[in-house]
């Protein structure tokens, strides 16, 4: 097994997926992990803190791609403008064959709660990266905390159609649209008109 | 200790806040906390599955709160009316003694990322609840998401706000100027004003 592998964080990434579709995510070792990807144990704790990260890791990276975004935006940009630059940053890594694992790994985490627990730890964390970001642009804690709130869902939305699109529409393109729905929609939080039929 | 007791659930919530507070989370048993409690272990798992769902069993009960409160709320109630009725049913739980317990509850909570995992699965549970019964009113699906994280934030901010109040304001009342500070900021997501000061 070789010891320096530049490819090794994606190919431990491939190989758990794959291992998880294939026998289970309780069922499988990390020693198993790093033998299907021709690595070592080592290896897999250079790149990982333990096998739960494997699936979560990518989120650390969403979470400073988000907050570099909205830093490097406008200076006179909007609220929303902040979320796009943030969506905008984060496509570097929304690439399509990362379209294919997290579509893999949607199903590994939707069985396990311990999973989904973790995954709304990092979804917390990332929430909270952004309102700092938008902070330190000097909107006030209410407003960054909204803007975090709805700019994660928007990322959650654009993720569930980027999964399901038939073709391979940048990952940007699909935020955009996302954000520009629930802005629709936001105008509803203070209009007149019923929500019932 | 008598079997029958009919503040048996409220005791053990009291028993178990002071053990986590004297002792840690991690230290404290089921055995210490019906101990403290004057009830056996079996009375414990009647009123709850374990050791964490003390700290968070009220929020099933909120969960029910809000959707039922959205249920019942004006046939022509607008999307922000609805989340006030959510409030507004929520305030029989937020008693003067639940807001003591709160801020002791937040304490043990933010100590141990394992408890903030369990908070972060009730919090979700709660929004899907509330998406859930905003569709029912006919609400498409990025409403009805959108309707449930405004009003978790709306809700986060007036349990903080009602936390530390040095008065005993009723809960909806901090829940509906939550709400109102929120709505005022949604406005930005669609204006063209920058953010930077």
């Amino acid at each position: 097994m070789s010891r320096w592998a530049p490819d090794a964080r994606e190919r431990l990434e491939t190989a758990a997926l794959d291992l998880f579709a294939e026998n289970g995510y309780e069922e499988t070792t990390v020693a198993q992990i790093a033998e299907r990807a021709g690595l070592n144990r080592a290896t897999f704790f250079r790149h990982f803190a333990d096998k739960r990260e494997v699936l979560f890791g990518g989120e650390d990276v969403l979470a400073g791609l988000f907050a570099d975004g909205i830093r490097t935006a406008a200076p006179d940009a909007t609220l929303t403008g902040c979320l796009q630059a943030a969506f905008a940053a984060a496509g570097a890594v929304m690439t399509p064959q990362q379209r294919v694992k997290a579509a893999q790994r949607v199903r590994v985490v939707a069985a396990n709660t311990e999973l989904q627990e973790r995954g709304l730890l990092k979804h917390a964390r990332i929430a909270r990266s952004i309102s700092a970001a938008l902070r330190e642009r000097g909107a006030d804690e209410l407003t960054a905390r909204l803007g975090a709130e709805v700019g994660m869902l928007a990322f959650a939305v654009a993720v569930e159609r980027w999964m399901k699109a038939r073709n391979d529409e940048p990952f940007p393109v699909h935020a955009a649209a996302a954000l520009s729905d629930l802005q629709v929609r936001v105008a509803e939080l203070g209009s007149r008109s019923g929500l019932s039929a």
